[in-house]
Parts: C-alpha cells; sequence; structure tokens
C-alpha cells in the first residue's frame, strides 16, 4: 500500500487541456505551452469553434474522436462535440482516469461577469468540477486572431502550479481567470474577486433575405451594473489579472431562506 | 404620473412561455393551459428539440422567427435558436418590453440536482432572470410523449400565481420546479429545497459505423452522492413537488475567502 502512494507521487499529474474555438485556435497552443513541464499534457478540444455554446452537450447524435498532431509531442484529439462533451469523452475514453487537473482556453475574448454562464471555456472547466477534477478557464480580453498570448502565457503557469499544489484544498475547485490584453509589464498582479453583474443589453439586428423574409443577428452592449471594487470587471480595468471561483451548485441559499418564510402553500 | 400606475396596475400581466423540447412538444401545451387566465400569454419557442442545450446562444448565424397557430388564442412562434436565444429574441422583437414573468416547460424528464446546468429549459428561465424577469423552469420526471400532465398543470398554476403575487420578492428570482411523475393525488405538496449533489456516471457506448471507424453516444447512469434531507432529489423520492430559487451569481465565496487567505501571488 505504501509503496502504491509512493509510486503515485513520482508520477507526473495529467493534465487534460480543452477549450472552445476548436483545437486549432492559437489560444489553445499558447495554453499547452504555458503548462509544459508541469506534467503529462493531454489534449481533447472541439474540432470546430463552439464559442457560447455554455454547458450543451450532445444527446442526439454520437462523438467522434480523431488523433491530432496539433501539439509538437503531446497526445491530442479532437472531438465532434461540445466543450463538456470534450471533458467527458476524455476521461471515459481518452485517460480512463481522471485527470489531475483540467485547463480550459485561452479563451479568444473576455468571460468575466455573466459572460461565465454563456462560455464553452468555462463549462468545460466547470463540467471538470463536477467530476471532482480541479479545473481552470483561461480567457484573454482579445479577439483576435493574431492576439499577443504572452502575458496569459506567464499568468496561466503561476496559476496553474498554485493550482496544482493545491488539490487537497477542494475537489470542486473551479476557477474563471481572465487576463487583460495589456502588455505584460502593465499587469499589476492578480486578484481573486467575485463575478460582477455586468450584462448584456440585447439589439437584435433585424435585416431582410434576399426573399424579403425577416433574420435576425445577436448584438449587445455590454453594461456594468456593479459598482463593487472586488469584481473582475474591476480588476481587468485596473490591469490586473482576475480570478473568481465558481462553483456548479446553483441554489440560491438566501432566497430558499425567504421563500421558506413567506410561501406558504 | 399616479394615472399612469393606475394604468399599468389594471393591464394583465404579460406571461413569456419557452421550452427546450420545441413548439410542437405536449409539454409546453401543458404550461399554456396552466397559464391560461392568469395574464397575456406570449410563446416564443424552439422550432425544434433543444434538450441539453444549456445556456448555449447562436453567434455564428442569425435567428429566424416564425409566427405559429399552435396555441389556441395565444399569440405564438418558433424560433430557430437555443431556448436562451428564444427568450432573448422574445423580450427585444416580439414583446419590446420584459414580460412579468416567465415561465419554461414543462419539461419531459427530470431537471433537479445537477441537470439544472445541461438544460435548456432552466438556462430559458435562467436567462429571464438575468433579465430581471421572474421565472420558473418546470419539468415533469417522465420523458414519454404520452406523459400525464395533469398534475404538473395543477400544481404549475399554484406556483405561477405565486410568483405573480411575489414579484417584488427578488427581481432576479428564478426557481427550478420538478414534479413527481406518479397520480396528483399521491403528492404530497410542495417543498422549498436546495439542489442535490447528484450527477451522472458517464460510460460512453463505443461503436463502429460501417467503415470501421469508431464513435461513442453518451450513456450514463444517474448516482445521487447526497444523503441531504433537504434537497430536490429527496423532496421527489418522497413525492413532493421540488422548488429550488436558483441564481446566476455562480461566485462560490467561501473558497474565494479561503483563496484570499491561503494564496499569496
Amino acid at each position: 500500500m505504501a509503496k502504491q502512494v509512493k509510486k503515485q507521487k513520482q508520477e507526473l499529474p495529467v493534465i487534460l487541456v480543452t477549450n472552445d474555438d476548436g483545437i486549432s485556435a492559437p489560444g489553445i497552443r499558447a495554453l499547452v505551452e504555458a503548462a509544459r513541464g508541469l506534467g503529462k499534457i493531454v489534449v481533447v478540444a472541439p474540432d470546430k469553434p463552439q464559442s457560447g455554446m455554455g454547458h450543451a452537450i450532445t444527446i442526439g447524435q454520437p462523438l467522434r474522436l480523431q488523433k491530432s498532431t496539433q501539439f509538437e509531442g503531446v497526445e491530442a484529439y479532437s472531438c465532434s462535440g461540445t466543450p463538456v462533451d470534450c471533458v467527458k469523452l476524455a476521461v471515459d475514453k481518452v485517460l480512463h482516469r481522471k485527470p489531475d487537473v483540467c485547463i480550459s482556453g485561452v479563451n479568444h475574448g473576455a468571460n468575466h461577469s455573466i459572460n461565465v454562464i454563456y462560455s464553452g471555456t468555462m463549462s468545460a472547466a466547470l463540467e471538470a468540477s463536477i467530476e471532482s477534477i480541479p479545473s481552470i478557464g483561461f480567457s484573454l480580453l482579445d479577439f483576435s486572431i493574431e492576439a499577443d498570448f504572452s502575458a496569459a502565457i506567464k499568468y496561466a503557469r503561476i496559476i496553474i502550479e498554485q493550482v496544482l499544489k493545491s488539490r487537497s484544498l477542494d475537489k470542486h475547485l473551479c476557477l474563471n481567470v481572465n487576463i487583460p490584453a495589456i502588455p505584460e509589464k502593465l499587469i499589476k498582479g492578480i486578484r481573486i474577486c467575485r463575478q460582477a453583474y455586468a450584462k448584456y443589453e440585447e439589439d437584435f439586428d433585424e435585416r431582410k433575405d434576399p426573399h424579403g423574409k425577416k433574420y435576425y443577428w445577436l448584438t449587445g452592449e455590454f453594461v456594468n451594473f456593479d459598482k463593487g471594487k472586488d469584481t473582475d470587471v474591476w480588476a481587468l480595468k485596473n490591469n490586473y489579472v482576475s480570478v473568481v471561483p465558481v462553483q456548479f451548485d446553483l441554489t440560491h441559499y438566501q432566497l430558499k431562506q425567504q421563500l421558506e418564510t413567506k410561501w406558504k402553500f
């Protein structure tokens, strides 16, 4: 028994990498670079962009896995499903065990505030957390395909190392990390934050197709309703990397207490 | 000003109805019946099944709206997008205002415990809550197309009336309501609960296509790890309708506090 424990300790941690922008996105290459040397890296990522897929899973059709040579010296697979599917399939059919940590991203674009709920990047991380796998989703506040990921790589590595050291803290640990799109030297550090109440004010763009029928493009303006200085939006605006610990228990405990007192059926 | 307030008070509440099983599912017909007479009902629901879509939104393509005559005497539209898209589009392009309440379902199948996070039904309700629209997602623990919705209709109506009366309680009020699949007379009542930690243990069904290539079907066994008697799973097993108040702030405040103390970057 003692021997077995010792053997496990000597083994490199297994690091599962996924994202929602798809396996060929520059962001996931950056994340693999950030994690190099910290453990045995295995990539299972969507074969196409899956932004805004939230916690979607594929029910009505089967999934495919395809070996990928995208990352030098790293075992990698593309998957026909959503980011959440990737995590499920990776654990059950690729790793045949839980990885020691799951990292998702680096997303091209912000996942602070309410974005956490629409984000495939964060849903993949949250799925790992449901499976008792500590996880981190990383996002850089730059949508560009040519975004500079150097600061993201630096801070991702620091945070992955911290999580690997802190695995006993909480088996459902899940972090939403956002990195401001500024030169690395201007970043002031890392702040633990809460999720800001900031959201999109929708304004669909109504158009007519060549046959005269209407269609609608989702657009919207991002509005921050939250004046707190402890939020992710505040931290990012003030040149910090924001770290929000997130959870999958959606129970609103405070409201639960109120309803128990006030509502009689 | 006083006159305007009075006029608003006399107006019927606007009730937005959506779901994730699609506009032609029996469950949404049941929900429209449950709400009849309680306000002006407007339906905007997906034009096809959208189960397991979670909080997905449609980014890469535009959306379509189509008038529907599915519900007698009720203004209704089918939408080409996800349940969350339906809510966004309904507010911006159909109602041109926030409805007084948004109801989603009745889902064919359970949305208790971790299902809340995969469920299109609940994501639609949560989206309304983000928009400061009180909302309720309803699910019946019966997948059958021929499910008996009579108990669901009865309890949905009771809870919709309660929410309409309680609109001042919390503008982000969002309830996850599950109804056991038993005859109405066996239901013991309604319980306010927390979300159980119960989830699926995945076991993908691996097959080979006619060309010898592997593919994978998502399957899994539902396991309840939560022994609490205050959970939705417990309530449903004990013949109660479960009501879990849910929230979109995913911050894990307890863990946040721990990280602030323990982590120094």
